[in-house]
């Protein structure tokens, strides 16, 4: 019973017969109707004009939008526990040709405007030290904590102020919505987000994630880039159609909330052990080393996150039986 | 009736049925045990001990290659027509931080050895000039022409005493071992080569070549450019699976040699248009203007390669009364 | 007596008392009263305002400005046997993070708006291309070529109405200015230039040359690339006074006419031999290798070009004497 | 009166005499008999066979020491405070393309074997962190204070046993010597630094530091990455001549300890005041933003640190008497 990552789920069913649905021949690359579709299908979603880009994998969309954003010279203001600052080694460095990620602070992995403030306050206004020009946050963020529209708006508007430009890594911001209840712009555009790395895998995609941009102008670029890295597949229509099936009948509304209620299930029973409030698909509980080893005794796998410390992961496709059973396995605890 | 590109021929049955087979939930990245079987699966195939990465497109596994085997202030040996100098964006200048390709002649996009000499030693060997480190050959080449093993193995002696890495595209490898009958290992290792992008893409897979490392330890630092080039997808078992299913029955000769054959019944009928010798799955012919529209006028659909030149790709799903009736027209012209 | 390059010429004296001058303890980097002095100096010079930085050396000025002018992802025009392709070890690639060099022909290394367009029409305007951005040309050029205001200037209006920024490496643009009487802004601003590498080093100058950007608000990102590469100096007003005393009473006109003039009596010589005309203080000519070896047999030091061919250089400092010896033994050969 | 920077010190005249001796025409770059003597010169000075470089700026030598000892996908230990963090705009970043600074602390700017494994022991051994290949330590630290040979030795120790390449930021390495009486070789190469950038700029020289590599063979690609960023000066025999001038009769030597002497009256005054202990030429000091702007109304001039926190740097030729002023200004707070 796999509670390990949500990266490793199995795709959806419908993901699947919409890639088969794409085996007709058409053009190669992103010339497909499919792939063309995207545009409209996004600018649909967000209720203004957008542009939208397959990317197969998560890092790589982070990372083309940072490069979209910051130059060489630049730097990056992000969380310290930011999946790009550690889990994508370096590759924000290797699309942006080395700008430099300047760390912030905040609990649950959220920084704040003011711990923003205070990193890019502490950086001299010269030649010599790497100026702020970007900032980054994750939705959900790596603790599984979501920033609500108003906290979005607020870094936002800090970005503005400051001229830096914004990006969100939305590795699971379905999870987010689905938590929030709100819009998908209300927790973007309108908030200030320029660029979206709007995530599928996580949620029962198999390779494409969608890189959004709200001014569309930006992405012209980017298509060299991707191409340039590699991602632009030939067969890009199998990617689109995934994009298309989660986004039919709010697919990834449902597969996000299977996630999200199977999490409650487990916070609900973790209760005083939990490290971070559970709002999306991730649990952080305290849990000593005997305590890991009674849960993996009784076949639950899942990811040591540090001393005394465990991660459990829900995804769309966990099995309600197994979630129940480890739930009553930790409040036995 | 589209002769247009390999690049957006339908993926096989087979690769769809492993996919869904893969399903189960495993390791993510490449820790699934269908990932951890390909260096068993490609070093059986190749009769010694290799090691192989999947890579989701071919312009990733060249660029990935050449910044395993050329430093960012080397030079990269390549035919003028090559690929990577025309048709990636620059992909091989950014996974290489900016190696510069030099551009060696040689008909049917085939260099020789005299013609990479002849480049290389125009190059003054001082610290002003950017040096050779590698060379690079794609097999079959960019005008569907095959290098014989002797002619891959002058190459790689040459190579060798110049102290140079060797490489070999092989997006349309399956073309080239079918048009020749020798083994694998005959048109690479044998003959010098080092790492070989081996395409599937092309050949009925959907997204997953494979980085042959003939020297195993040149995989590891590969693995790390890999993941920060944004290409170690987290649902790798779905790529690997495509790979074995690919290789399993010998599917990829199979397919590969539909291609060709569909080729061959084209060449026949182009007879003294032809370009230039057709030995794997690509077309090239004298047509006039009108000629083209004629054809078009028919249905079928291909590429303008240039004045009074088009070029005819066929691939593994290529309908054979499609080739039938397009024989026909051609002929008829 | 050395006539292999004007790069190893000894530093002019008022260039040395300026550097002594400068020896007073100011603000470090550019911060001192000479550096700050250099933007009104050449705003001066050229008419109109300027931002000019300081950059020790040639391939530095050179690769700086096209990494303000070209991303990436692009493409620099210029002369197939430019500086920036063949002398620099891939500079251009590196500050421009793997830009390519796309090559174009003409006579004495000078492109022409036919040969530019020719290789930018060649290449199809779609993602896999890397499309130009950019044009650079050298004035004087490699062979010692000048280019003629009205030259630049259609290859500007070329430049302007394809969307290209346009770059002149003036390494020796003194030598062209002296050889055509013209205004530095005439060769230059009035026709489309963007950034100029104004040369210093090789016409008496030790270590600095000049990057002029036409349009100022280009010099800002520069200013973090130049600290980046390493090209700030700490005690930088002594590269600024270098250039104040080359300026000061034209004495870059000065300097730059004696090597010209110098060239000219050997070109005189020459006659018939010549392969370029000379319009700098490059000479090249035909000599046999026995004529070559008698020339040095009377103790001359030069640079055999190519077979057949070789190349003087004079500089400001060319000892008529031995210029004169030189001429002699040429007209005798 | 300034206590600002030695960055910005006057030339020493002994160092301006040798560049006019070195103004006779020579080969150009490092062709030069000047800078062909550099290797045997250090060598001699270090008691083993090394290969030295010159290298016009601190920033340049330590990216391309940098450079030689890390991938772009590895990370280089470092303290949080260095001057390649914090001072070079990303130069690192750049001439490693992308590789990461791993942050450690310590007091004195100091890292320690524990803060450093503290930082490199957090790290996962994946593909998807940043692993650790380099450490780089600064000698005297930013603040002033100086590892000793043992401190070196046990750094170096750690550097070897986890496989990490060693290199050694000496910009203020005179002052460092200069305070322990030791030899270069026990501070260096003895205790397991493998590249050493030899700060000349700040103690007396003009542009030239030189880069020293106690593994002659890894010296060579750095000379290829030296020309390509534009650091390798045509008229190099000026730089060589800086070095050979400070290298005479320890000139470096004598330098160093007249700064060192005039930091350690202005800490004896300082006492109780000191931030760090003063073991080379800065002294940081707790002065209030009155007690600052009561030096400075005494016609001193240096940098506010921090709230509440002043520095002091003294060099080669800071006269006497005002030192002897400050002492006086400062005691008498």
């Amino acid at each position: 019973m796999r509670f390990f990552s949500d990266n490793a789920a199995p795709v959806h069913p419908a993901v699947f017969a919409a890639m088969q649905a794409a085996d007709a021949v058409d053009t190669a690359y992103d010339g497909d109707g499919l792939s063309k579709r995207l545009d409209a299908r996004f600018s649909e979603l967000f209720g203004r004009e957008v542009a939208a880009l397959w990317i197969p994998t998560g890092t790589a969309a982070n990372s083309l939008a940072l490069a979209a954003l910051c130059p060489p010279f630049g730097g990056v203001l992000c969380h310290r526990d930011a999946h790009i600052q550690n889990d994508e080694c370096g590759a924000p460095e290797f699309f942006t040709h080395g700008a430099k990620l300047l760390l912030c602070d905040g609990p649950g992995a959220k920084v704040t405007p003011e711990t923003v403030r205070k990193t890019a306050d502490a950086i001299a206004d010269d030649v010599h030290r790497v100026q702020p020009r970007a900032l980054s946050i994750t939705n959900a963020s790596e603790y599984g904590c979501v920033y609500a529209p108003d906290e979005v708006a607020a870094l936002g508007a800090l970005a503005k102020a400051r001229g830096w430009r914004f990006h969100m890594d939305g590795a699971r911001f379905a999870n987010a919505i689905v938590h929030l209840g709100c819009t998908p712009a209300e927790l973007t555009c309108d908030a200030g987000v320029e660029v979206l790395s709007f995530g599928f895998v996580k949620n029962g995609g198999l390779s494409a994630e969608a890189l959004i941009f709200f001014d569309a102008d930006l992405a012209e670029d980017t298509k060299r880039r991707r191409k340039r890295a590699g991602h632009l597949l030939s067969k890009g229509r199998y990617l689109a159609a995934q994009i298309h099936a989660m986004l039919d009948n709010d697919l990834w509304l449902e597969t996000a909330r299977a996630a999200n209620d199977a999490a409650t299930m487990l916070a609900e029973a973790a209760g005083a052990r939990l490290l971070h409030p559970v709002q999306a698909n991730e649990i952080f509980l305290r849990a000593t080393a005997s305590e890991a080893a009674a849960l993996r005794a009784r076949g639950f796998d899942f990811y040591d996150w540090a001393v005394g410390e465990i991660r459990l992961v829900t995804h769309w496709a966990s099995d309600r039986q197994e979630v129940a059973a480890l739930a009553g396995a930790i409040a036995a605890l």
